[in-house]
């Protein structure tokens, strides 16, 4: 079992790796191989200590070239669910590989895109986070795909296999996917609205030609680089969408730390590196403590 | 007046420096043109996310590079005492420069030589921290004086010329100093004792030859880098030698932040420079509000 997992690549995530394999942890950190899309697109870094006015890009790769002379590789499966057991916890990923660790740190940023009126209440109900893990649950049946990054286009193209029809709704440019099955809608759904289960998109307008303004559908996939801490972990303290923690990085579930943007503003590199280095710090004293038991 | 004061140029002082100059808020940071000469003797750095494996020496230099490029001077005078007035803080330095500002953010780190026994008791009672401020009051008289820096060894020839005699404990290496009213002891003093004064410096043994273990004094002198933060800034809540601060960086003073080693473990760059950037953060946040009011 390992001693850490750590759910994010951003500065939190990288701080969080380094400082654990200097204390010589056992530990994953998933994420991405380009580590963040939101920094590498940041154009001037005025305030970052170290690195005088670099760009994001540059920022990345510094961090990117780091991990490799630490010798640190990124797990690049998609976390769907981290589940806190007896004394550890389960990670599952989008890909279907499941790990256990005595501790995780959550280092998943801040979703720029908010949330969709009725998405937390039909959450397990209709709207899903993973396509691999619910996709057969729609063969034959209407959906919709709300995608945030082209990385995850292909996720789409899985789901187009099974469904009877897709309603995709791209927040990227340069959207790549022809399918049949598949109509392209290029506004925001205001609403998803259901009884038990999801049963409909609501849009403020008719979003297209010869597509009304409610959308008959069984399920609505939220296709996110970063899906909402509350909804990656069952029981999570959160407020206003930020993961509550103390001057530790502790949230409220016992060996779940929390660092970076996640935890709240400001969003700001020196912040994120900062708690990830607390928190990787307090995961040591935790697993020092367990061993004392 | 200043809309902040910074107290102390390690990673977390200039971290709040950058942050506060890229808002565009008029401030000044006080400390060393070497910015910390703990930092510069570190020798190896492996987790700070952005400067892979660097040394102390050029983190220094980064950091020093950085503060030229955005024009942030370094006050070199040493900040003897912070007071919170209305609405407002008054700072001195040993100098007899005398600051007002709207916010103070201490950065003073930590010092690593531990407090004497009956230091604190007898602080502004016979115990002193400024040579400028208080060299005066033992004109004539048998003194003590502390040293940890050869970069404060000025202060204690300033102090020689109006003591009858001093009993020099220097705490560093390469000590210069020559005057016949010194006498220079290489050991750690047990115990400041007196009555409603400082009257006599105690040694577990005689620590020199010629020397008693009680010596006779009327003062004592701390001469170190940094001040104890509780010494420096009359009401301020501390914990066993941490400054007591929130998520927000917050003190119990308002509008009195602190970042980086004095509010506690772990003391690591990212760390410092992560609560520098927050406390920054929020002074700009805590200026507006008082706009408005």
């Amino acid at each position: 079992m390992l001693d850490c997992i750590i759910v994010g690549s951003g500065p939190a995530g990288v701080s969080a790796a380094l400082t654990l394999r200097a204390n010589g942890k056992s530990f994953q950190i998933f994420g991405s191989a380009e580590l963040s899309e939101k920094i590498s697109k940041a154009e001037l870094i005025r305030n970052y200590p170290g690195l005088s006015n670099v760009t994001g890009k540059v920022f990345c790769e510094a961090l990117q070239a780091q991990l490799k002379d630490a010798e640190i590789p990124i797990m690049e499966e998609k976390v769907s669910g981290v589940y806190a057991l007896k004394d550890k916890f389960s990670v599952l990923t989008n890909e279907g590989g499941a790990y256990e660790s005595k501790t995780v740190i959550l280092a998943c940023g801040v979703e720029s895109v908010r949330m969709i009126d009725g998405e937390e209440a039909f959450a397990g109900r209709g709207v899903s986070y993973c396509a691999t893990c619910d996709g057969l649950l729609y063969k034959n049946k209407t959906i919709a795909i709300l995608c945030t990054s082209k990385r995850l286009e292909h996720e789409i193209g899985y789901l187009a296999d099974f469904a009877k029809h897709v309603y995709l709704i791209p927040m990227y440019k340069d959207m790549q996917l022809d399918r049949e099955n598949v109509t392209v809608i290029r506004k925001m759904p205001q609403k998803i609205e259901g009884g038990m289960r999801v049963t409909g998109l609501r849009f403020p307008t008719a979003p297209a030609e010869n597509v009304p303004e409610l959308l008959e559908i069984a399920g609505m996939f939220m296709l996110r680089e970063s899906v909402s801490p509350a909804v990656l972990v069952g029981g999570l303290q959160t407020e206003q969408g930020h993961v509550v923690v103390n001057r530790k990085q502790e949230t409220n579930l016992k060996g779940c730390f929390a660092a970076g943007d996640c935890t709240g503003r400001p969003y700001q590199y020196a912040k994120a590196t900062g708690e990830g280095n607390v928190a990787a710090h307090i995961v040591c004293e935790y697993l020092s403590a367990q061993k004392e038991d």
